[in-house]
Parts: C-alpha cells; structure tokens; sequence
C-alpha cells in the first residue's frame, strides 16, 4: 500500500487509530517515497504541572505508537510507579495531575528543550525517534492554545475540568486562548494538502478536534484538503467510548449521535465512519452530503485498530 | 543549652555536624529566642541537570537532618528508585550524574518556585519546612556561583570534575564564577554576627568552604564574628574522611594534615578541633595562635555526631 495519510487526533481515540494505521502501512507508517502517516495533534490540554510541560494528547499518542501506553488506563505508560509524585506531594505540590515516573522524564525533557529555544514540534520529533516512533507526530502548532472550559461553576483549565473535576460539569462554552494567533507548526499543511487520505480521529469533536481545526490555515486546508477524507464517528450507540464526549455535545445543543457528529463535519470530509450499531443513522448522515462506512468502530486491540485503519485505507 | 550555632557548611561532613548539632541543640536547633541553629551552605556545586536546579550541597544537609539521606551512600535519600533517570537514558539525556525519584522532586519543585521569581533561600525554608526540619538552612547566597577546577585536562565544571570524573583529576586551580558580585543571603551575615558558637564544619577548605567564605561580606564576617570560632579538621590521620581534601590540598601545595588546613585558617577560628591520632600536631597549631581540641571528630552514627556537637558547643 502507497499512501500519505494524515490524522487529525486529540488523546484515546486518535492514539488508537493511528496505532492501527501505523500498523496497517508499510515501515510502521514512517514517512518516504511510498507515503506513511502523519498524525497532527492537538495541544489545547497541554498544561503546566510543578513548572514543566506537559502535553497530554501528544503523549497519548506517542506512547500508544511506542506500544508503552497503559491499554487497560487507557493513558500514561505501562509499568509506572510514582515515587516521585509522592515526594512531590510531600514537599507540598498539588498532585490531583497524576504523574507516573517513567512520564515524568518526558516532561523534564521536553521542558528542558522548550527552555533551550527548541520549538514544541522539533522536541516531539527528537521524543518520537528516541522511542522508536516510526511515524511522524506534529502537535498541530508550536504556539500555546489553551482550552478553557465555562462551566456553571465558572471558567476552568482544560485539566481542572477534565482530570481534577473528572469533566463532571456541563460544557457551556468553550475558548481556545491563544488560537487566533497560533501559526501551524512545520509540516501541518504540507501534510493536509499532501494527503492521499486524511482522516479525522473519533476523538471529541468540541474538546480535542475543534482546538486542530481552529489553528488559522488548518480548517481551510482541511476543507481543500486531498481526494480522500474521512471522519471516524466517536459516538457509538449513542455514547461516547471514552471520555465526556456526548456530555458535551448534550449540553452544547448538539444530537449526541453519530448524526449529532455528521452535522459538525459537514463540508470538512467526504465520508463519515460509522459503526454498526449505528447503521439506522447511515441514510439521514448520506442526506446530508456524505459517504458513510458502516462497519465495526469500536477498536479493541491492535488487531481491532489495524483491521478499522485497513478499512480506511481502501477508502483512499 | 541556650546557644545560637552557625556552621559553614559544605556537603556530607557538614551535613553529619549539623545533624550532631541539630540533635543536641533543644528542639532540633529550631530558631528561638534560646538560640537555635543556622547552616549556611555552600552552593557553588549547584548545577542545571536536565533543566532542573540541582544544589547537591544543600540537599545534602537537608536529607541529613530530615533524617532521609542514604547514610551508606553519603548522598541522596534512602529507598531510592531511578524510573525516571532510566527512562531520561532512554530518552537521549547523559544521566552520569544519577537522580534518584524521590530526590528529582526537590529538584522539580526547587526549579518551578525559582522560575516563579523565588529566591533560593526562600526556596529552601519551603523544602526544609515541608521536610519537617526544625534547623534554619540558608545558602550563602542566592546569586549564582559556580565553582570551575582547573584541571591538566583543562577546566571543569564541578560536577563534571567531582561526578562524572570522580575527583580523579589533579586541581590546578579554582574559580568561583559570579562571587565577585554575589550578595550573602538574607540572614545570613546575621547569623554570623550573632552567633555564640561559630563553626567550620569538616568540609573541604577549598571546594566547599572557600566559596562561602569568598561571598562578599562573608568572611569579614567570620572574621569579626561572635565570642567563639571554630573549626573542625576534615584531614584525620593524613587523610581526607570522604571526598578529594586530601588531594586538592596536596595539588594546591599545603601540608596534607590538619595543620595543613589550621595554616588555612588562621586569622578566621580561635579553635580548632583535630581529631585524637593527629594529637602529636596540636603543638605546631597552636604555635599559630590557635586552641586546640583534640577529640575524636570520625562521626560514625547518629550518637557520634552529637557527641562531637555537644564537645563543640561546651566551647561556646
């Protein structure tokens, strides 16, 4: 198989198709002559834990290519220990963020070249290749955006609502600071506009895939962008698999379904995924302009994210 | 015992004394109107590792009296792991200078609140405190020294010289980088003036006692300083306890012997106190003009070390 392809994707979801992409392509997806992957990667959950980076979404996704994630959490890197949250604690830190050890060094380092003058995408290109990475991981800029939540108890960080609140509160509105001004980082739009295929990751739509697609440059690239794109539904049955997407689109007003999904990507990608359970939805979502894909989207182990990638891929 | 105690202080000889002291001084040499006790510390082996503020003098000290230091090992915490330092190798940093979990979240902590426009000595009276230990703990300055060794391989950061190269190298010479301009601590020059009992502890006379002397104000200081001054050999038996004493004072030209270092000195202690198989020099040192108190100054365990503070402060 010859293919470019680029995801757009925020943490979970996104990790785990392009697990199944990486997998589906030659040389584990790294870039060259015959295409490969490029993942384009939100940063709005980046935050600043005792004075260092850390990027959420991007390691999600860098351990899951690195087969180091912790499967069953679903986040962090298998085999953790945290002797050094508990000092941190000790020594008076807040420690509601958990920080394992292992993913400590990822932050120290990042940090460190951060402080160095290296901008966020060179630091995640020396990560990746040191864990053996074959694909290519572009957080979508190396500008600060950060998601803000407006809840009915007010405005909270990303984190506050998501980890520490344990995105509990209704979602009244969301801003994304710093956005308007954020440029795409290297590569961002030579991967949207060179893509044989793009898809955008069942990640949530508002939370993580709208903070990508608002980076000025990036939704226009996207809606000019290559023959094939494809988005994968993250409402199945439904209900979010993972994390508060249908909460939010619930209270933001939108149908929590994979129809509720559709309407959000209209004009932005050709077909939409959906799965199964979901065929009932597939005539109204062709109504409104797309392609649909039935098939099974619940991605359980590599094998379940490779075959999904494989179907993609015959899309292209 | 109502006494105000200061110790110069560098790295493991000054932290065992300041435990002694600590242990004999009535609440743990906790501040007071009874006096209390002041470690001053040397901070020109402070180094940046991985981005992170690293001031192995300080901490040293400070583990000791929390009673957390590797007591075997001479430095860092007992119960160490190194999750992270491993995952930092594999991350492509140089991890010659070994971090230990527990010990990386001082130096994450201390980073954050200096970056957040802390002092260090405010930074360090937050650890010690959050560390429950009642002894007041000042570097010498919060400016940066860094101390650099003139080796016949060149000059060396000290931790290049003293970790990675394990003191092998011969000392040519010394420079304290930015002492020149470095002010003493607040409280510091205090802590001098009004110290009943003054303390140079057994640390090296040049890597870690000259650069708290050389701080402006500080030796002047001592000079002038309270009723009693004094000393305590770091050479016994013609030999350095732990660390390059003996051979610094050697490449450097002085007598390797405690009359080598009373010669050093001079003019800044009233006493010095040399240990029991050096007996035969108490002559020739106090032909210098000094007294001398000949005990045993091997601070073995806990008991050891408060045996020798109590000696010590029955000289105040």
């Amino acid at each position: 198989m010859s293919t470019s392809v680029t995801l757009l994707a925020g943490g979970v979801g996104g990790a785990r198709l392009a697990h199944g992409l990486a997998r589906a392509l030659p040389d584990g997806g790294a870039p060259g002559t015959h295409g490969g992957l490029t993942c384009v990667v939100n940063v709005g959950d980046d935050t600043e834990r005792h004075g260092l980076h850390v990027a959420p979404d991007l390691d999600t996704v860098m351990y899951t290519l690195a087969g180091l994630n912790d499967e069953e959490r679903g986040w962090g890197l298998t085999g953790e220990s945290y002797a050094t949250l508990s000092q941190l604690e000790r020594l008076g830190e807040d420690t509601w963020f958990t920080l394992g050890d292992k993913d400590l060094a990822t932050h120290v380092v990042r940090t460190a070249r951060l402080r160095e003058g290296q901008p966020l995408s060179t630091v995640t290109a020396g990560l990746t290749a040191s864990l053996g990475v074959a694909a290519r991981l572009l957080p979508v800029t190396d500008d600060a955006v950060r998601t803000r939540i407006t809840t009915p108890s007010g405005e909270l960080e990303f984190q506050e609502y998501f980890v520490r609140r344990r995105h509990a509160d209704a979602v009244l509105d969301l801003t994304f600071d710093g956005i308007d001004a954020a440029r795409p980082a290297p590569g961002v739009l030579d991967a949207l506009h060179g893509a044989d295929l793009l898809v955008v990751a069942p990640s949530n739509p508002f939370l993580s895939v709208e903070p990508v697609l608002g980076v000025p440059g990036v939704r226009e690239a996207v809606r000019a962008g290559g023959p094939r794109r494809v988005a994968v539904s993250p409402i199945v049955g439904g209900k979010a698999l993972k994390g508060p997407a249908a909460q939010v689109l619930e209270s933001l007003g939108h149908d929590v379904s994979a129809l509720g999904v559709a309407r959000l990507y209209t004009g932005l990608v050709d077909v939409m995924v959906i799965d199964t359970a979901d065929a009932d939805l597939a005539g109204a979502i062709e109504d409104l302009g797309f392609e649909v894909l039935v098939t099974d989207t619940v991605m359980g182990g590599p094998a379940g994210r490779e075959r999904l990638a494989r179907e993609l891929l015959a899309l292209a």
